[in-house]
This record gives structure tokens, sequence and C-alpha cells, in this order.
């Protein structure tokens, strides 16, 4: 496909902010990124992955913000956020819903002007249970709000603790099936992303 | 808009399958539907209503399939799905999710071979309460399975019993603030729609 | 504990009113209920299942109640949710969500007044994927507004398809430990119901 | 009804940890939790309402548990969580879902041993659009993992920006009809937690 594809074609990179809601240094779901950033390194041209850290943010309080500005911690977050063609989330299930430094994250890129809109964006998970899925589905509801486009398919609960062993120690993806998985699910989120920037036919077509 | 747009661009024509979750001879979201339809006759070029009517659909038993058939309501419904580029809910709230009669439709338009998928979609809801938005959420949850992209804004959430008075007792809208809420939805599910169909721009620059 | 109950105590017999959403002949929650059956009949005392028939309802339509009354099959169908003291459902997942003839089901039950309010439930699922999880919060959702409430534990998302094969071709749970898991909910939902019925003890104390 | 109740009675006292999701100086929703207390000291013998402040933890992150100990904060919250009988959440909607400062708090006090198991809640919002119904319906779901039971009815969604007003520039409540609608929601906790925490019929019966 590559080598039938024009020039002008390459030169359509899509930036990834890519978010990780576990903080905790050998997160399964921080691990998930990394793959990412690497599987997008070695075989996707066109995605950049770039991991967006959301650990030093306050809890949201809209206190905080002084003359339309916010904390610096916040700022930097919110440019990142604002400066991605896309959104890829790492997301644990925590009791059942969205972690709470994720949502953090989440609440914090929407203050007016709304960071978010109109991308497209995947979701990721690995989790104990069902695999994160209940986490998922309250992220996509929050999207909604955010006009955030989240792929449809594939879908990935990854259940961290079922064998075959998946993780290392530190968090690293080492399961090649999964890796697989976690392949489809960025070329997918490449192409809803380039469908969504494409012109609608109807102007093309009248141009 | 219009004047400018070449003869060509007219061609793109979506026909939109049009499904209220209320059987009910006054339904207000019937005559959503209904006004919907008056809309796009009226001022959006482009966008075709198509009711599709779903009161004489079995409830979902999978022992009605014989020799991968459907019994011939489901064929009929499922053949109006698999035709249109995109959809229309008109979602009534019961007990805080979809209706049955609207869950049941979905669920016979899914059996394999997939009837939804891959189409773009907007949902409407007139209920009492909070205008219907919990019915609104369950069936975008749905729509991730059945890989339907629905636009994220405008949502309508109806409140139909408050004041002023929307629908007459045949459940026609009559409010006019309400027709123009619903005209600005029926354009942003064409824009989206239109958006999806597109060809990524890669491609496009390639030939 | 049986043996030193007194006799009185014995008289507390509670009768659950036991729904599948699936309604093709070999479904897997229809055994569930089967089994449920089985269970109480052999172990629990003072729990009684009684299996709901739902295939023979109409789709909603509130068209069809005339002068108060409903069409027979719903007049049986609200009868036998009145009279029991608490509800088990066995819910297929459906498109991520609950089956539309079960929506059906529990919102005839609804129609005023609601046949449902102020019992305990519980929710068993047999389903591919992550075993009926989705179907059952929205449930949840649904019987806030009518009033159920819900055993939080144990949860059962049973992997219809995954190894070791827990239902016969007849859709008969044959699978000893999914058995172990489901007598543990019948348990919680006994004592749930119990613990729900009894005189608040503010009042006891006053006698 | 207090007249007729027994010295003993008056005994049981119930101890409500109040924790409000928003954590800026003028909130309505932590307004609520001030009037809650008002409303109880005045006028509900045997409901106590003790606001826990959340503001102060740090974001979840379970590489601070340190030798089965928490962060000094987390300590304290999680202190006041198992003291309680039951909970009182203020939840304002922040992009259709819970904030991230309660969800983080929620999670900090699911952290085994689980603070929040078997205990009776309500909740309240108030918020733009539907009065924050939607982080309600996510707060349940969290609320099935920690074991919560949840008061059905009523539920308030309070629309803090539609009139009359009802929250003054400090965010005190200062509407009549929603310190009413407040007070039901408050005894109608009450007395599901004294339902709750009563002895089931069998075992009283057995004595």
């Amino acid at each position: 496909m590559e080598g039938s594809t024009a020039p002008e074609a390459k030169a359509t990179v899509l930036r990834v902010a890519a978010i990780s809601g576990s903080l905790r240094r050998g997160s399964a779901n921080t691990g998930l990124i990394r793959a990412a950033k690497e599987i997008c390194e070695e075989s996707i041209p066109g995605l950049i992955i770039d991991h967006v850290d959301i650990s030093d943010l306050p809890l949201l309080n809209t206190d905080l913000e002084v003359d339309g500005g916010f904390p610096p911690a916040v700022e930097s977050f919110r440019a990142k956020v604002r400066a991605a063609d896309c959104f890829l989330f790492a997301s644990p299930e925590y009791n059942y819903s969205i972690s709470g430094p994720l949502k953090n994250a989440l609440d914090w890129g929407s203050r007016p002007p709304n960071c978010w809109a109109d991308r497209a964006a995947a979701i990721l998970s690995a989790s104990g249970g069902s695999g994160g899925s209940r986490s998922q589905y309250h992220i996509r509801q929050v999207g909604v709000f955010l006009d955030i486009h989240f792929i449809n398919k594939p879908e990935a609960f990854i259940k961290a603790h079922q064998p075959p062993k998946k993780f290392d120690s530190d968090g690293n993806l080492i399961d090649r099936e999964t890796k697989e998985q976690l392949r489809k699910i960025l070329l997918s989120l490449q192409a809803f992303a380039l469908r969504l920037q494409s012109k609608p036919a109807n102007s093309e077509q009248a141009t």
C-alpha cells in the first residue's frame, strides 16, 4: 500500500496524545502506551504516539483558574491535548468506571475552550475481570460531551491477570498476540482519523 | 451555499432510515420523524427521510430464523436498514432506557450479517423528565457493537410535557423552536455522514 | 442454621418470579432458571422459583391498554410479577444491552401501577464475550426507576462459550462450578430479600 | 411517630458521611451538604451529617501505599468513611459523568479493605442541563462494586441554573422547594438505612 502512495500522501502525519489512567510505575496500562509507541515506530508510518503524563495535574477545582489562566501543569497538559490529531486512552477499570486520575485529566482538558473537540480516539484497557470494558463505556459517554469520535472496532479488553503472562513486572507488554491486537487498533484509529479529516465528497466534486 | 455547488455535487443524496421507538398512534417520537421528513423536503437538499415501521416485528427469537432466512417482516425491515445511508432514531425513554420495541428492532437488524454497520446516525428523543437522555446513552452503547457512528452534537432532549406545548394530540410537532433544533441535528447528521463517506485525504492525493 | 430455627421462621417463604430474556428453546439463560429452580428445591428451603414466560407478550404499545385494562397476556404477566416476593433475571447480552424481549417485559410490568416496586432482585447472565455484564448494568439502571433493589454481590457473568462446557445442547446447565456460583447468588438474594422485609430496628424495639 | 417510640429506639443514630464532588468554594453541591446538615439538625432526629472533605487527597496511585499504609490524608479520609453508617454524595456532573475529585475519593476508599461496603447511600446533584442525572448512574454502577445500597426514590436532579434562583453566590441553598426535596431524600435514606440494619424476620422470630 505504501508503495503505491504518492509523495504528498506521506505528508499526512497524525500525532496521537496517549494518556494512561494509572499513575503507578509498573502500570500495565502505561505499558500499553509504550508498546503502542514502539509498534508505530516500527510498522505504522504516519502515526506518532506522544505519551502525555497526567500525574502532576491538581484535582480539578475551577477556583484555580485565575483571569482565564490555568495552573502551569494544567496549561502544559492542555497544550498537548490541543496539539494532538487524535487520542489514545489506556484506561484501567477502577470500581467499574474510569480511574480518578484519568477522569480528572479529561475534566481539565474540557474546561473552555474544550481541548478535545472533533478528534478521533481509541481506548485500550488492561484490567482484571472483564478487561476494563466497564470503564470504556463510561469514557465513551464522556466523549459525547467532549465531542470525541471513538473508533467502534476493534475493542481491546486485555485481561491482565489471565494466562498467558502479558506484562512483565515493570508493566512492559511481552505478549505477541496482544501486540498484534494493539497494532490493529492503531491502524483502525489511523484510518478513522484520516477519514474524519478528509473533505466531504460533495465539496471535492464541486471544485 | 447551494448556488455555488456544481451539478455533480447534487448527486450525493443520502437516504435516512428513521425509526420511532414508540408504537402508539399519537406518539410524539413518531411525530418527530414526520417533522424531520418535512424539514428535509422543504429545506435540506440531499437528505431524504424514510420512515421505517417496526410495529410488526416479532419479539426476537433466533429459532424463527430458518435456513439462514428471517420471517418476512424481519426480512423487509432488514432490507430497509441495509439500504439506508444513515439512521435517525426517535427514542422515547422507557424506564430509564431504550424502549422494548426499539431494542427489539436494533437486535433484529444486528443478526448476521449486521445491517447497521459503518453508518452515521443521530438520535432524537421526546420524553418526560430529562427529555429521554438516559435512553440515548444506552443506544450509543449498543451502537458500539453495531458499528454505528453517532453525531456528538447537537443533542436533542425534547421535554414533551413542559411548556410551551410542542406536540398536538396526534403527536404532530407544532413548536417552531423545536423544529429549528431538529433542523440543526439533521444538518449535522448530513455533514457527518458525508464526512464519513468521503475518501481519506491520502488516497485522494495519491490518485 | 435450619436446625436452630423455630417453626414460625419456616413460614417465611419467598416466591421468586424468574424471567429469561431469551426466547429460543435451547437458551442457556432459560437453562439457568431451570437450574436455579432445581437448586432451590434441593437445598434452599424458603426460596421457590417460578419461571415466568414472556414470549407471548405483544410489543409494548399503550394503545393496547383499553379502559385501564391490558391485553390478556399482559394482565397474566403483570399478575405474576405483582405476586412475587423477589425477582431473578436471566439476561442474555444482545448488542451490549438488555435483550429486546426482556426490555419489553420490564416495560409492560412498569405500566401504572408499577408491578416491580420495592422488591429485591438478582441478575444472572450467560453470554459470549464478557459474560453479559453490559446488559446487567443497563438492567440495574432500569431498576432505579422500577424501584428494584438488586443484590450487589456476588455477580454472575457466565461465559457460555468458554471451556469447560457449561450447557448441553438443550441449554441445561451441566457445570458443577457454575451451579455452585448460582447457589451463592440465590442465597444472597434470599438473605437480601429477608433483610428488606424485616421491620426496622426502631419499630421492633418500640413494640 | 416519634411520640410512640420507646427510649431504646432513640438510640439508633445514623451518622452520614457526606461528600461533595466539587472543590470550589462557592459550589452549589457543597451547599447542598450544608443544607442537608441544617435540615437534619432542625427536623430529622437520628440522622447526623458529617461533611467529609476530599480536597487534600492525592491522585490515586497505589505506589503511595507503603507497607499496607496510606498517606495521612488518605488514612484520615478512609477512617471517616469506615466510621459512617451511610453516605450522601453531592455530585456535580462533569462531562456527563462523575467529577474527577469524587471518583478519586471513591477509589481511595475502595482500596482493600473496602471502606464503603454494605451501607445505604443517597445521591444529590446540582448541575446545569439535566441536573446531573448522568453522573448519578455512573456512581450507582461504581456502587455495585463498592457494595453500596442506594435508595431508588426520590431522586434529586437540581437544575442549578434554571429559575427560580436556588443558590446564592456562596453556594448556599436558598430555595424552599429544593430544601423540601432534600428533606424527603434524607428521610428516605434514613428509612432505608434502618431497614438494612434491622435483623431479618426469620432470625427475630427464631429467638
